[in-house]
């Protein structure tokens, strides 16, 4: 027989019973049920429940042994008596009477049960990491997380995919948050940097004429901490492809990412054909640029039905400034003052001077509220018809600039939503973003700026950046959002140097900030350089979405606290004097 | 039609004959036969001949493009005349007459040429690696590597284990080498390392309850660059178990890697049942750890037939010093002079006072050579039975205290079945080198040190380290080796923390020790560890032997040079003053 064991505590089933087994795990729990004692001992394929009779010569090693210690245990697997078959488990059927145990490891008293998962601060959950991965919840969020880039990899190698490693000791990418920089023992006074993303080597790639390349990457950006993004490092499913255009990233990517959603959604139905919606229709409909299109509210302009209204302070605005817009959040089931006026307390609480309204109940089918007084029948009739309301609902009202009110807008779309429960809750709804804007305008610097990536693909290439306003220019740029996440971004490349350096010199960029910046890539645009085009998806969000986790940490095998501290490996820590001096530095402290 | 390719350059074949096809590719070659052009198309997938003749709106095009320009081609697909087929292509029935051609992407005047692989220096090779990654080797061998790690990752996940990604930013970890340091800019003073490798994580991961894990670890050593050795980054398979002895882990990965050498290996044999060799066995008979076993030849020691003998140099040193041994290295079909002399001289280049020898020809069936003369007909004649040799064969000898010549006895080995042809280059020759020791005596600080992991379990386990003299003590700790080269490394580990403290203290190293280098694992060890063991084979070096590259740049993709510059993207870099501001840390350059 096996040293340790021959079977694991998740593999024994009634057809077992009346065999000797061998088992080794962890005490998950004792109990002392009139003198017999039961253990159930956990490993990472189940928990199998053990007795112990005082008559077995295994008894007085059992009365000893605790919580956590790991034991082994040689015994007979007995069929459990039908009252006492525990269905929740995949060895409920059967017990085994312990004829032997061998204690392989005690355990100290734990800082942190396992069993039953008590709340229990973060620290001590981080910093005893171990124990905390083996309770149930954080176990199994770890399992499936493996499996989802498990399932990751292998749909992007069955549809011709390969995957490359990048250097992660390289120079700094011109992602736009921070380096994290590594001293160079070699070169005095140099410094590589981790890589934000693989973003030029995978473009380098394309160059050198891979085709279809992907990637687990890992990322750093040394930002501080937030509740939603780990200090340090994450992980993307990065991918590039030649000879595409967005369409075919589209059709690639579309099947990957519903497969995902649909082998680890738990039955949650997921969309099927990701609409496309364009940057500027997102904002006007969802007044954001991360939909959750599992709220069906789309907001719609109403700005002709105040303008010259009897609601003075609307038609004011709209008569002062022609860039002034009335949008209209309709609330289905909405209709009653309580709620109404909930919500404009709410937009009060959130700096507004409140959320203008107009409701329809029974007895007034009219309208109801201040507003519809102000503006009349007719009008309010004309605002019902358009937002395709009736009795029952209401709707609010946003005014101003679109480009100042359109995430409170965005926000007041989601709490009605919400508050109404709209929101189907149990699926996915997946959708592209397309048409972002190429170029902005910098209001700091009066000047025309990158909206986003400065290597993508403005639409219409040369013509469009020679003969356009550039404000008007989109990019073949895209996101792919999930229930109001951004959960993966990408674009076509810009792959012409010239285009490249004209586009930068629209941004008030010279050619020398494009060799900085881009080095090794514009280099390699000069050499031959494949149209390609690709994109990148947060592998830890898809993750969070898809276990319904709402801390990076509970998905994370050995995350840092929030104050980018790995309490566990003690990191950081001080480095000896030889160290730095090794590396050509010294410190610098605040003083 | 799609935008740029309804085929990629390696698919036409006959069957698609007189079919319309698009391909884009790069321009491998163009040549000029008689008026009409021919162009070598090549993606990723291969190269299809295309052909433009003047009576086509292409040929004014096709005239002007260059070598690694990127185009477009769409055209008629055609059989290619009998005498025409090129069978080395898989394209090679066809050929595309072009009717139209859209330039892509011009390229400058080339730095390196793709085509035909000429030698390079390495410096534009790495400046320029996006040209260089398109010839048709590197390009091939970098496809392999990718293979080699995806058939390793599934072979692992269809055996039951899971790739878990552990921190790349982390703290110091134990294995000896220089650690890359990362400062952290929220906790002045303080710093991240690299990993050297996941050992700690690795074993976490076990007291954690996982069971199986594997990962293809990016590890970081910052050592000096070596010709077998890049500078900072490499890769390793790197796996843990749980409840399990030395043969598990044997019975394990002994089937990963043999089925990696037989997928990769082009039908070149590979070791069916590797053999375990003990350490001392391996030095004895093969003068190295590293045993390249495709060279038959043993060595024994004969130190009995010069003891009291008439070859005064030898007998003396036997009789005064009771360490000193004569090693004989065998050399079949080696029996001639010349042979002899060349080995003597090579010895002498090597440092060494000389080479001994007897060799046996036609006629001197007795032994011939001057110490065959002084030790007498009896002794020579005990030693070529001894040895299995004969007429036509030599023998070579060594003398000495072995520690101090097994090195060279070893070399004396290889040479030997190199210069006599005795090895065969055309297999994959694996073996397991077990039962290394403990501990070993370090000379320098006169004192008892480990010899390598000091988280190896001891054989024989507290007792032994109780009761037995240190330096008899073996470990559960083993290596994988195949032609020469240790391609993996790996032991039990020791998961008992007062047995890791008794390990120390015969070491000389105090439990405030174990706590500091092991600190995260020492105290998991408290908490309820389980036994475990497992290992990690050098994904560089494997496939290095596969692909026949005896330069790590021929299979790393973006490598660094000698001097851990990367030329491409121009690291390291300097950093700016509000960077190292922002770090906590001033340059302190060599003056």
């Amino acid at each position: 027989m096996h040293r340790y064991r021959s079977h694991t505590c998740g593999q024994l089933t009634a057809a077992d019973a009346g065999t000797t087994a061998r088992l080794s795990g962890w005490v998950h729990r004792v109990r002392d049920h009139g003198g017999l004692l039961f253990i159930d001992l956990r490993d990472h394929y189940g928990i199998t429940q053990v007795v112990a009779d005082p008559d077995s010569p295994a008894f007085a090693v059992a009365e000893t042994v605790r919580g956590e210690w790991v034991i082994r245990v040689d015994g007979e697997v007995k069929p459990r008596t039908p009252e006492t078959i525990n269905t929740n488990l995949a060895t409920g059927a059967v017990e085994v009477f312990a004829r032997e145990i061998e204690v392989l490891s005690t355990a100290k008293e734990l800082p942190l049960p396992v069993f039953g998962e008590p709340e229990y601060p973060e620290d001590t959950r981080l910093k005893y990491r171990f124990l905390d991965l083996r309770r149930e919840t954080l176990h199994k969020n770890i399992v499936t997380r493996t499996k989802i880039i498990r399932s990751m990899r292998n749909r992007m190698e069955g549809i011709g995919f390969t995957e490359y490693s990048t250097p992660i000791l390289t120079a700094s990418s011109p992602e736009g948050a921070r380096d994290f920089l590594v001293p160079s023992r070699i070169h005095p006074g140099k410094f590589f940097a981790l890589p934000q993303a693989p973003q030029q080597y995978k473009q380098l790639l394309m160059v050198a004429g891979f085709d279809r390349y992907f990637q687990i990457a890992p990322c750093f950006r040394d930002e501080d901490p937030r509740a939603d993004r780990l200090p340090g490092e994450f992980y993307q499913l990065d991918l590039e492809m030649s000879f595409v255009t967005q369409d075919d990233v589209f059709a690639t990517m579309e099947p990957v990412m519903r497969g995902i959603f649909e082998e680890f959604g738990a039955g949650r139905p997921v969309t099927q054909s990701f609409p496309r919606i364009p940057y500027d229709e997102s904002l006007r409909k969802y007044g954001t640029d991360k939909p959750d299109l599992r709220n069906p509210i789309e907001m719609q302009a109403v700005t002709e039905h105040f303008a010259g209204s009897g609601f003075k302070v609307f038609a004011g605005m709209i008569a002062a400034d022609p860039k002034v817009e009335i949008w209209a959040v309709p609330a289905k089931t909405g209709g009653s003052r309580a709620f109404c006026d909930r919500m404009n307390g709410w937009a009060q609480s959130e700096g507004q001077p409140g959320l203008g309204y107009i409701f329809w109940r029974e007895g007034e089918e009219g309208g109801a509220g201040p507003l519809a007084k102000n503006i009349g029948p007719e009008r309010t009739e004309a605002i019902r018809v358009q937002m395709g309301l009736g009795v029952g609902d209401a709707c609010f009202f946003v005014a101003g600039r679109p480009d100042k009110f359109v995430r409170f807008a965005g926000d007041a779309r989601t709490r009605v939503g919400r508050e109404l429960g709209l929101i189907d809750e149990n699926r996915f709804a997946l959708a592209w973003i397309v048409d972002f804007p190429f170029y902005e305008w910098d209001e700091e610097e009066k000047a025309v700026a990158f909206c986003h990536n400065p290597f993508s693909m403005p639409q219409g290439g040369r013509e469009a950046l020679d003969g356009q306003d550039p404000l008007t220019i989109k990019a073949f740029q895209y996101d792919m959002v999930c229930n109001g996440f951004e959960i993966a971004s990408g674009s076509i490349r810009n792959h012409s140097p010239e285009t490249m350096v004209r586009a930068f010199e629209i941004a008030g960029l010279s050619k020398a900030v494009v060799e900085e910046k881009f080095g090794g890539m514009y280099r390699a645009f000069q050499y031959g350089a494949p149209p390609h085009g690709g994109m990148a998806a947060g592998v830890d969000r898809v993750v969070m979405l898809l276990v319904g986790a709402t801390n990076l940490r509970e998905i994370t095998l050995f995350p840092m606290n929030q104050r980018a501290e790995d309490l566990l490996m003690g990191a950081p820590a001080t480095a000896t004097t030889r160290q730095l001096r090794e590396l050509h530095i010294k410190l610098n402290l605040p003083s």
